[in-house]
């Protein structure tokens, strides 16, 4: 790779996957704590809230990586790093929220869909602004 | 991005991950509709269906990046994009169908299927083709 | 692509959606074979072992992506594509033993999280020296 590589979003991008293995250990500590084993998937409600928890963090998790790269290569790199950035917090936040209760889910929830619906525009004004200007290069 | 960059492949792919969204937002809808809270998954027939029609195109989503990539990369880009528009109302008609009723999830089912090993298929192809070019052109 | 396209990330990866495919499809002979009928998710132990060992892989797989990607484009593609190969076997071994039965599942689990491990581990290496290099090539 040259050095005009897409370094931070790599490595945004690995720490993301990190957290993804961390929640899944979480998930694994909460079996323990109540003894649900697998491949039971209930339990006592602070699992059961656990376990959505990731399972939604799995939902969501390849749709933030298309938007991040989208954002990053077609809009701007250290834009959507700091949007990635935010989107690990974010999910932070709701996971301890939804382990709490199911109420405190909702702020982490918020903020996932803020960084999506921003980094998904930028990642559309990108491409659109990318094709005019193929387009305008071609006929010229 | 120079003008070669793979806008297609971008468009397609963020169009699907706003789709994924949409998706998401129904199972909300349906959880308000038929009063079933989170964490719980379980509830009337058309809540599970919902339920289940999502879940099924998030196990589908990263196969489908694949192979939309793989082929786009290393066969043809306008070919993988249309693959991934038929992908996108494919997995519409199977969510809506899946909703009215389990037997009713079948063509947009077959539809997803026969998407996927074309996807497949042309990748590969594009792939040994490749392999075959970068290895004649070092050894003459 | 160019003869440097990296043939061996996309061989593998398409490889990987392959195995993918087959787990789900094996998920679906289970519901055959013990009439689990959609939506329901709930059965006999053995089918409940292969849904959960398929939900797993499920959970992994884009975790996989990243770090299989990362690894190859920033620290060596052989590397990352041999590291690729092994995950496909952990994972093949993981769904077959926890079929039989859940203490099954841990030697492809172990396997699975040795070869994450390893790939974040050389991602985050060559992300660190790429990140070097361009900065001391900026300020020199």
């Amino acid at each position: 790779m040259g050095t005009d590589s897409p370094f931070l979003l790599a490595a945004v991008s690995l720490l993301s996957a990190l957290q993804m293995g961390y929640l899944a250990r979480r998930v694994g500590l909460s079996r323990m704590a109540y003894k649900v084993l697998p491949p039971s998937v209930t339990g006592p409600p602070e699992f059961e809230r656990t376990f959505r928890a990731h399972q939604n963090c799995v939902e969501c998790y390849p749709v933030f990586l298309v938007t991040l790269w989208t954002c990053g290569m077609f809009f701007s790199e250290a834009t959507a790093a700091t949007g990635g950035l935010l989107y690990i917090i974010a999910r932070q936040i709701y996971f301890n929220g939804y382990v709490k209760s199911t109420k405190k889910r909702l702020p982490g929830f918020y903020l996932t869909v803020a960084v999506f619906v921003t980094l998904s525009l930028l990642g559309f004004i990108g491409i659109l602004h990318g094709i005019q200007h193929k387009y305008s290069h071609v006929h010229l």
